[in-house]
């Protein structure tokens, strides 16, 4: 898309669209090099931006995780009802639409993966409980939990031009599920997709104001004023990343610090994935799409592939062979199955690297310095083929192991045996992804056992997952996103792991009376009420401490030969004496571990229709002591954990159940789950 | 203890004791300023003591969790036999008996904690899989699952001198136990007592040689050859922390970097702890016990005490009470209850930072400059009575909340209202460790939620935990050690959290078949063997895969209200067909899942004596589909995990139950602990 005035891109800060005190620096078009916007922040006032988001904070922290859950999921909806727009405006930067579906339906993708994970797996709670609660005294009067509570700082994400969409929200869908405010710092050739999509998000009026704003342009003074409450992600080159990691208020106040670079990413072809194998094609193919989406400007992008000494040839062959069907032109031009890198400097900086590269190999596909072109100006658009080299030695070669060419460019190298192949993909001194394709069992896990510790990804690719399979170069809103050393350091996403960068972890020790107040949590020892039945109380009524302490029943021999003919289970030691006293952990015949949950549950249940709705499973079961013949039995059912479930009628409640014999031994301890209405009746 | 001739202390590097090539730099007891020992390391080739630790780290990474935990456990034992020997020339430190305890037991303590922890929370395997497989495709063709291995560089460990013992012990637990081998930088001042414990622990023979080396003296150019797979963990002075956070090959190479610095911790009296009220007692006695523990020099001690407005006179009057009777002497002393500090430097360090001080505020407690002793030489020993300040205006105050004098001081601030107390800890930018004084869960929950994000960890104190609270400045191997911002931003220990920061995570994209090898532990969808029943397999030939698919039962109204009379769940669901229509989740009358669980074990078990043991629990249940009468269940289970234990003739296995209708649908699904025999018969 093209505009006849170039638009003067906006910040969002302090809740104004706000523009440069200056003209700005023109950014063009990546295929046409038609001026399309202007950029500029200087004379914005950071640390006044800066205090509007922390300010922010206290309405997103006032909200609940699933509160913020829903908030993502309604951002998504918004987003993707806006997408045709933003797609448009995508072919600006040089994506395909491909490239674009990558950047947009992935960014928005990561909105709704937030959401479910955050309604599936956190509570509806304001402050997350980890772990189990730590005994640290004998009589159960001291004990701790760790706690995490949201940052009261903000989260400033500094981002990379190549997903302008994804890379703001794959960042700021965590952040805001976490309960912090973002500032976002979109690099500035691709910022108007940014822009225009901030300000989708802004018109939706569904974010607390200050929860979210955006700087267009440089920084400025910004990163001078972070404190050990605020947090700042960078993705871009390894160069920019090291300065502001070692910048005076990052060191000084401690200031969490999460970086993703570039990086050297392997693939390997393994031993056993030789030509005419599916594995053989799918390795081929990977390396294809990995040049050729978003003209291989991905972070995660394969730059070396390591293939078995002996197959060079083929896979040079076949490599050549795909890429030559790949059409480059304007990304609009449905001819063309790759577009334009970001910029003509970009194109530029690419060639320099390709040369540099050229220390250790030679060119065996393409030619950097002549575009071929199915549409579109080489000379106004920064288009560039795809560049496949050759490296015989890789074991000595150096630039290979540490220039990147962030383009359509990958180098091929041999390797004598796997360890081989692991230990060069090491050289890359860490990296955000790798992956391996064999049919191997044995292949797949020393390549990943090797590879791990180098590694923040690594896909296996075999013929069975070859439609299933998310790619190499898939980061997903699931699994960790980042890589040790020259990837960065850093670690993004992975689930409810990649809240938790935005929340401080607390240890937090004292009574059991205590912690419940602080946890939200009953923990054994706690106060308990024991009024009337607690199945009796619906989620409005019901809270954690709420007990009820059973009748007793003692447990025949009867019982347990009855319950081994009625279920079938007959396992020997509920039914024979003298097998059952040569087993290390019985004195004799014992009941069943599924007759004690169940006498149990005949203790515990209120049978009348009422609040609590269905037991839809149980949590951590142990058979602590084992009961035999005359024991008697009896429960303690206190509630420990209720969770409403935004806009629904009911709501899940955990029950801690403690089955104790005559003695007061424990003999079972669980979580009872169960379903309660909102009301009742 | 003292020696005629300085002992020249070692560094021991490379598998051998080396002195510096200078004669060092005395080292002098700080009770009675005799020179005890020289320092210096200059000469040590530290790039080649890197790679030596480095090549090391395939003998520590060859073992299994377990393994290694029993080395812990090993090394706790031998350094217990020898602690005689180290309490003797921990006086010399300035510490007491009761202050060696802290350290030396302290210290040997995280060995056995992390090496229990590591037996019960830790698989038997050198790979640890974390967290579920998670589902990437609508087949169940591609997942993914998350996987920590150690990192296979050298974990760099600079020590502060307050805890020559516990600082390395504390870090040194977690590096072993991931599998990381380690070197030791103690802070000179009382590196003697470090290096004697590193003899010891070399002596054992227990550890593969270079999984421990020793540096006494300075680290010359070590941090310029560290890597992205070493880390580096600093305790010590916030100043030098950041220097070494910024150094060039940390930056470059984004080398993990944990930091502890001494913080400005806070204590809270809360609203409710009157005078007469227990709470009001502990919380005076738990700030007399910081500042003259160690002589006040803990990272985590009290520097900053809030008390309601009002209470300042009785607190104060409570506090000089207490202090007047802690006799200050020579650290052998019986009548001494507080030894020396460090060192003269440290004492005129910490009388500079007193008068930094008093710009806030004046002393209420204890002269600085006069010192007063029950036995020793003022002149010749590091001594330094206790001195409590009060500052009256902690809003307007800057010293109080930034300058720690790293001693027996403390200041006494006033508040008005619990929130304004909150606020004023935060002043502190980030603090290691606070605690609350209250018996009110509301004080509490308040106070923990609004200091959590400034706090590593926060102890709750009332009349309930009087006797068993582990105290305010004590860190504990089971939880996270750090805190935010000024504090450092690390974190420590917390369990096997601290083990992961030696590791590194890395998300293993693949196919089921694929995904198991990798991980060793079964996955839904990868390969199974259906041979013999695996009840009777012993650990020796079990195999993951390994699977029963049983017969199947069809479930019979008389089944339920049989199961319904016999164990006494005579819940409405399955007795009442109208009620259970009306419940949002049943068509009609069902079974109990406690039914489903009972029958599915009738058909799995195989009832004769056999390697398989007992069933000692259930994971992770879920009932996913009502059963109604006339509904037929199979079970296919399945064995996931094979956990054998060191030196036990059992171990456990882990298997995964799989419930289904006749129509296919999953009517439960759980994981059935069981303990398997070593070998049968």
């Amino acid at each position: 898309m093209t505009v006849e005035t170039p638009h003067r891109l906006k910040s969002y800060i302090c809740g104004e669209w706000k523009p440069g005190s200056r003209d700005g620096v023109p950014l063009r078009d990546a295929g046409t090099g038609e001026v399309i916007a202007t950029i500029d922040a200087s004379g914005i006032d950071m640390a006044e931006a800066l205090a509007h988001g922390r300010a922010a904070g206290a309405a997103l922290r006032a909200m609940t995780f699933h509160e913020r859950a829903v908030l993502l999921k309604e951002l998504g909806k918004a987003l993707t009802a806006a997408k045709a727009e933003f797609h448009a405006l995508s072919l600006a930067t040089g994506a395909t639409p491909r490239d674009g579906m990558v950047d947009i339906e992935g960014g928005i993708h990561t909105l709704f993966s937030y959401s479910g994970q955050g309604r599936r797996e956190l509570p509806n709670t304001r402050t997350l409980v980890e772990g189990n609660v730590e005994s640290l005294s004998k009589d159960g009067s001291f004990s701790a939990q760790h706690i995490l509570t949201p940052m009261q700082g903000v989260a400033v994400h500094i981002n990379a031009f190549n997903f302008p969409v994804w890379g703001m929200l794959e960042k700021l869908s965590p952040t805001l599920l976490a309960g912090m405010p973002a500032i976002i710092k979109p690099a500035s050739q691709t910022a108007y997709l940014t822009e225009l999509v901030v300000r989708r998000i802004i018109e939706t009026g569904l974010l607390p104001e200050g929860a979210l704003q955006l700087i267009c342009g440089s920084t400025g003074d910004l990163l001078d004023h972070v404190t050990g409450q605020d947090v700042v992600t960078f993705t871009g080159s390894a160069h920019t990343g090291r300065m502001l990691r070692a910048s005076k208020a990052i060191v000084e106040n401690s200031v969490r610090f999460t970086m993703e670079a570039d990086s050297l990413n392997s693939c390997i072809l393994g031993p056993d994935a030789q030509p005419g194998t599916p594995e053989f094609d799918l390795f081929v193919k990977e390396i294809v799409r990995e040049m050729t989406v978003k003209a291989g400007q991905k972070c995660t992008a394969i730059r070396r592939a390591f293939v078995p000494r002996g197959l060079e040839q083929p896979v040079i062959e076949a490599l050549g062979a795909a890429l030559a069907r790949i059409g480059v032109g304007l990304p609009g031009d449905e001819a063309a199955r790759m577009g334009a890198l970001a910029s003509m400097a970009q194109r530029d900086e690419v060639r320099a690297r390709i040369k540099d590269l050229q220390a250790d190999g030679g060119i065996v596909v393409g030619n950097p310095d002549e575009v071929r072109l199915v549409s579109g100006d080489a000379e106004k658009g920064a288009f560039l083929n795809p560049v496949v080299l050759y490296c015989d030695k890789p074991g000595s070669a150096k630039a290979v192991h540490d220039v990147e060419a962030f383009g359509p460019v990958s180098t091929i190298m041999p390797y004598d045996d796997l360890e081989e192949a692991v230990a060069l993909t090491q050289r890359g001194k860490g990296s955000l992804a790798a992956s391996v394709f064999t049919d191997d069992p044995a292949v797949a896990e020393a390549a990943v056992i090797g590879m791990a510790p180098y590694h923040g990804r690594i896909l296996l690719g075999n013929r069975a997952s070859a439609k299933s399979s998310t790619g190499h170069g898939a980061p997903l809103p699931n699994l960790v996103h980042g890589g040790p050393g020259r990837a960065g350091g850093g670690e993004e996403m992975g689930g409810i792991r990649g809240v938790k960068h935005f929340m401080q972890r607390t240890a937090v020790q004292g009574t059991p009376k205590l912690l419940s107040a602080v946890t939200g949590r009953w923990v054994p020892g706690a106060p308990v009420r024991d009024d009337i039945h607690p199945f009796r109380k619906s989620l409005a009524e019901l809270r954690i401490g709420d007990r009820v302490v059973t009748a007793t029943r003692t447990v025949t021999m009867d019982d347990i030969e009855h319950f081994a003919r009625f279920t079938g289970d007959t396992f020997y030691a509920h039914l024979d004496e003298d097998a059952a006293k040569a087993n290390p952990f019985f004195d004799g015949r014992v009941a069943h571990g599924y007759l004690i949950v169940s006498f149990a549950a005949g203790l515990f249940v209120q049978p009348d229709p009422g609040p609590v709705l269905a037991n839809y499973g149980v949590d951590n079961l142990r058979f602590l002591t084992p009961v035999y013949p005359g024991d008697t039995l009896g429960v303690e059912l206190t509630c420990k954990e209720i969770n409403p479930r935004e806009g629904a009628e009911y709501g899940e409640v955990r029950w801690d159940c403690r089955v104790t014999n005559q003695n007061g031994d424990p003999v079972a301890l669980y979580d009872v789950l169960t379903m309660v209405a909102r009301t009742w009746p």
